[in-house]
């Protein structure tokens, strides 16, 4: 069961982006697991991928399309990851791009692929070649709901947002959509993200945009510290608005810029919202560190401690697990006697030790919240770093021991 | 509950030693929760403890007695860690050490003190200088049992084991005690462990033992990843055997060393195999790395994978969680294309990809034992490491949930 909002207003058509979905029978029947996104020619693309050693044959295979060809289609299968799957992996991700090149007379390098799903397994090609035909004739400029439900897991709701800012008179849309829910603590790029603007921006530029939005927002989130096999985020601007826009006046740039990273952040969030078996949502602050390295060890020691998160799942300030998880994350030469520590508005730890003013029962409504904040305070420098993650419950051991069955 | 078989053997006397036991009732009535050790005049006495920068109370107490005075009595407490809890905690530790000194005639830096058990909490130094007289009086030396289970927090049975060898018609007698079962990723220690001999070394050859023997024992095992602030392990030589084991042949040096290191290392795997929540013990062994350290980021990130953990749990053998974590683990150069792992017996890869005669029953067989192994064979050098860890659970959640309350 997700927790909290889910996501604002419409989803909006991007100009030179359409989308069809079919159900493939991957590897389960009546469900959505098999989409296409087409681009409009010309279009920019931009992506992140994995950083595992261990990446997946899409991924090998997506990152050398990018380099090599003209990108007009996203081919994405949920069902199987086609991970940990070699050589064969890989011929058979590429027949996939060879079926939906010759249904659509592009080049097989024009094609990038995305898998997601079980590891390990093979890919049912012939199924998904079969599917294609069905997405093309689906194609259509609002098919993201269906879309973003086309590529979930364990994921239990479909995770898509739009935003859209005006320039002149002319409109720029974004809008994207995302899945994940466990094996989460995306290096460079979460499970699967794809978001897709009008704006015209040229590659390089807008693959140095995606390197700083991912990493404020789908580089911060962790379920369990897993790292995908599969991670891709694509940043996609077929440049239909006709606006670049950085040739306009700084102000716009910048609101372009917020908004983007908005839609970024707001969709990394909406995953640990809906994290296996998440009952809370934590978010982690470390203020005044010396450098972000440091800040972002104690924040993912303290996320991904286990003790820390079956706390969270029990609404129990049990601050001396917050504090363990600080003390072993192996900062130098930390002062722990000066460190601070916020749970909510309620502070928790003054100078390392407890507050005096501290209560039990004002820990506890903090911790009872859908939403809970944990401000660590280091107090020796201006670094600052942002974590989310979620709580680790017995629904997330239930999911993990049934995934295969 | 606690799996595998549980200690060898009968609890022998060690000459120098003697313990005593109470219920002081610190934490819970009808517990023995409070240890007194007795060690003779003379005793060498090496420790290590916690590198957790928020170290307890008494672990820094007993850091500075170790150094300053001639170590004579151990007193340890469970129910309460005497953790985050500032300069009071200190000064509580040290009224517990004065109680005891005066009773006993010693100087007060000749006492060590040890507490585990709830983090943050005040330290009930009325009950345990209430309980000390008791716990004198019932001073003697076969008393092993009891002061196994008066360390016990969360552990569901006291580890404690014995070894006695002969040299040159005299006997030299080994006995350990330990507990810990959550907060378990020792770094230099595990939570409390007092190994004893009535062997004459000396200090700073002693010294130099535990930390060879804690390397490949207590800093091998985790449970969660969550070093515990109050980790301490102590071991003591009374010398009354009269044997110094460095002045005989290399030959009984080495059985000794042998002796000692197969006593702490069967208290480290018993730490596992009674871990929160435990359903299955699982060692993990990476050979042929380039170096120990590369060998150990590999072990621990599968160790410590809550989808390699869950999937223990479920007996499931999802080989694709061990891939990603190897995959994860920070590996320089990594080349997955050589990677073999073994599933016990089962080869599970071969070169990167899953081999060719592995059968998912196969596999399901040998996840389905108490104890599994898994081999990493990373076929790049000739290091290797082993790492001994628990499954997830739901009953780890359940009870890191209700831990406090």
């Amino acid at each position: 069961m997700a927790i909290g909002k889910q996501q604002s207003g419409p989803l909006l058509p991007v100009p030179g982006v359409r989308q069809g979905v079919m159900e493939a029978r991957i590897r389960y029947p009546n469900r959505k697991d098999l989409v296409v996104v087409e681009l409009a020619e010309d279009s920019s693309v931009a992506g992140v991928f994995t950083r595992n050693a261990f990446c997946a044959a899409p991924v090998q295979i997506a990152r050398q399309h990018l380099q090599q060809g003209h990108c007009r289609y996203l081919l994405i299968n949920t069902g199987n990851a086609n991970a940990g799957t070699g050589q064969k992996g890989k011929e058979q991700a590429l027949a996939c791009c060879e079926a939906l090149a010759i249904a659509t007379g592009v080049q097989v390098q024009d094609i990038l692929p995305f898998s997601t799903g079980v590891i390990g397994e093979v890919l049912p090609v012939d199924r998904i070649r079969q599917g294609i035909p069905g997405a093309l004739k689906a194609l259509g400029d609002n098919n993201w709901q269906a879309a973003a439900e086309g590529i979930m897991t364990t994921d239990t709701r479909p995770k898509a947002e739009s935003v859209s800012l005006v320039c002149g008179g002319q409109t720029v849309t974004i809008t994207g959509i995302a899945k994940g829910a466990g094996m989460i603590k995306p290096d460079m790029a979460t499970l699967l993200a794809f978001v897709f603007t009008d704006a015209m921006i040229p590659q390089p530029r807008l693959q140095l945009l995606l390197s700083q939005v991912v990493a404020y927002s789908f580089n911060r989130i962790t379920v369990d510290g897993d790292t995908s096999t599969n991670d891709s985020c694509m940043l996609v601007a077929t440049g239909k608005s006709g606006v670049d826009p950085y040739q306009q006046d700084p102000v716009f740039i910048d609101e372009f810029e917020t908004c983007l990273g908005k839609l970024f952040t707001s969709l990394a969030m909406n995953i640990i919202r809906d994290a296996e078996g998440v009952t809370r949502f934590l978010q982690i602050e470390v203020i005044n560190g010396r450098d972000s390295a440091e800040c972002l060890a104690v924040a993912y020691t303290i996320a991904e401690s286990p003790l820390v998160k079956t706390a969270l799942f029990a609404a129990d300030p049990n601050w001396g697990r917050i504090l363990a998880a600080v003390g072993r994350a192996g900062i130098k030469d930390l002062d722990v006697d000066i460190i601070n520590i916020d749970l909510g508005d309620t502070r928790l730890v003054t100078r390392g030790g407890l507050d005096a003013s501290y209560t039990e029962a004002a820990g506890q409504t903090e911790m009872s919240r859908d939403e809970v904040t944990i401000t660590v305070d280091l107090s020796r420098g201006e670094a600052t770093e942002k974590v989310w993650t979620s709580d680790l419950s017995p629904e997330y051991v239930r999911i993990n021991a049934d995934y295969r069955s």
